[in-house]
């Protein structure tokens, strides 16, 4: 089956909808937490579904170099790889190619690379990353881009766009029509709005099933991160799923959803966990700090996670500085469960109409960060 | 209340038993994880809660240093501190101020120490020792004692003895009276059958709540290791738990149970974990092997655990190979389970009467490890 989207409801740009894909539903807007080799670091696949996880995010260039398609295609795919059997997106691993591989080199058919890992020769073009992501038999698939950092100046980042749009025609091509799942689309274009809506423009007519905005926290401030969103989030064709990649903070997302963003990931709330750094209710706390030592307040008393009202501030203080490997998994439970339950939030306000006019959740009751360092 | 125990069936010198403590019953012979600073390292309360643990075993030594007495004690204790709500024994840390400690130095009144961790100087009496456990509420406290490592001649033997002998007596008196819980003599006495009987003789008219076997796995062999228990196991008061400390696979736990003893703490199941070696049905599992690397058999079919009927070894390979936290974390879920579900079948085979009769549960056709690296 190919993928299915409504729009159930909406307040301003802002969409409450719902995405059908083989492994079940994702009531939208949704976040994604990233299993990057295949697992959410220090979570089980029962940790992800009792947080109420509707989907996981994988990586298409960690999973190539290790394990290797070959054998996840033969324990059944990545759903029997890693034992999660709700839906799963792969993202293509072009921003890892440009981002952790070596000696890379760019040509107009694909891009010849070096692993991280072990130095192993890979080459990656539209038609092989649609492949192989067909072989993992994922939810949702992502076209190979070029995704350059900023800042670039606008004659490159025109020549980078170039060379996605002409990947775009090809990975479409590429991707079968009887494949269940679907393949989106990257619109890139840098931190210029011509090329943003230059690349809508040609990306639209291909009629992927979903549609991303790339190339966004590579570098740039804030301000324009949240400029291009605001420049083609709601240009994107309406009946499908819109996906803000790799953003970002509670706010960056409240933000994406108010300009018609249907999906996110983001690594902050795993990596957050690891630094010590916990999303709660009362905003980002740093439990590593010395005043939370003998603090016996629950971690966050409006978690959803009954651990987060049993365990005290002191007790993963302690934890964190005695290095015990059960702090960063409970942490990472407490955050991601804060994201999801940040989106939940999200869906009601819009279903609602609330969304827009409360403004943002932060002058809620129950807050989320305000005072996040950027990543 | 103090400690109550009694003995349920007998099968030759084995014991089925139960023991009543203030936070709970302890069906025995048991197994306890070690939670050495507050957690069993990568699991949450929740996690050793599902896995059917009856007692958690603690360490005052890492707990003093950090994060101090005091701060556990403002806490609601020890059990307020970690959130685990059944029994909770601690190790009086006499064994890492010998193992862990620098510049310690002893004197018949106690000991003086550096902290590991900062170099802070602690001192250890047997009367400090005891009222510590009291403030942290523990519901087994053990006796501060001397453990000297192996080889050692037998006349240093006697000396260490003589001091733990001293340090028991001390440590009985300072028990106060109404204190919930219990305190635990420390049988020492190192590789010398003589010594050994000659430090039961003298602990047994000191009426401790119960009476552990110290001294073992300190550098001596598996023989000299399981000569101790035959030597003495029965001797120690039949009215009493008897505990076996520091051990260890579990070929060593169901021959101390054969010879008497009634529970067992050992970091193996954790910290082999962490080395990638699972216990399963099959015996251990190095999971990091090549040739796991596309098996799609589970982790271990006959665990109580159904992630580990869920979960491939490929893929716990896959997450050993690429360091993926996620993958310490599962493997201490399994073979935390297998421990304990291991002293399940021993006490199943205690109350049917079949341990004696039908030999190691190796033979058995759900055998644990025959092929156990030494720790």
């Amino acid at each position: 089956m190919p993928l299915e989207f409504e729009v159930l409801a909406t307040d301003g740009k802002a969409r409450r909808g719902r995405l059908t894909t083989p492994h079940g539903v994702i009531e939208t807007p949704a976040f994604m937490p990233v299993g990057t080799l295949g697992a959410v670091k220090g979570l089980s696949v029962d940790d992800l579904e009792q947080a109420g996880s509707q989907i996981m995010l994988s990586n298409l260039y960690h999973l190539t170099l290790r394990p290797g398609i070959d054998v996840i295609e033969s324990l059944g795919g990545i759903h029997g790889f890693t034992s999660w059997d709700r839906p799963i997106l792969t993202d293509s691993g072009g921003y890892q190619v440009f981002s952790l591989a070596q000696r890379r080199k760019l040509d107009r058919q694909g891009v010849t690379f070096r692993s991280h890992v072990d130095g192993d020769k890979v080459r990656f073009t539209p038609e092989t990353v649609v492949e192989s992501q067909c072989r993992l038999g994922v939810d949702i698939a992502m076209m190979l881009d070029d995704c350059p950092p900023w800042p670039i100046d606008e004659k490159k980042a025109a020549q980078s766009l170039e060379l996605t749009l002409h990947w775009a025609e090809r990975a479409r091509s590429a991707w079968p029509d009887d494949q269940a799942g679907g393949l989106f689309g990257i619109v890139q274009g840098s931190g210029f709005p011509e090329l943003r809506r230059r690349a809508v423009d040609a990306m639209t007519p291909l009629d992927f099933q979903g549609y991303a905005i790339g190339g966004v926290s590579v570098g740039e401030g804030p301000e324009l991160r949240r400029g291009v969103v605001e420049w083609i989030g709601h240009l994107l064709p309406e009946d499908r799923p819109r996906y803000l990649m790799g953003l970002g903070t509670p706010e960056d997302i409240q933000h994406g959803v108010s300009h018609g963003v249907d999906l996110f990931d983001c690594v902050m709330p795993a990596r957050h966990a690891r630094h010590g750094q916990l999303f709660t209710a009362e905003g980002v706390i740093k439990i590593k700090n010395a005043r939370y030592k003998d603090d016996p307040t629950p971690l966050d008393a409006e978690s959803t996670w009954p651990l987060a009202q049993r365990y005290s501030r002191a007790f993963l203080h302690h934890l964190f500085r005695t290095k015990e490997i059960t702090a960063h998994v409970l942490a990472t439970v407490v955050n991601v469960r804060f994201y999801l339950d940040f989106m939940r939030q999200l869906r009601e306000r819009v279903e609602s109409g609330t969304l827009t006019a409360t403004g943002d959740l932060r002058a809620a009751p129950a807050p989320p960060s305000t005072a996040l360092p950027e990543t």
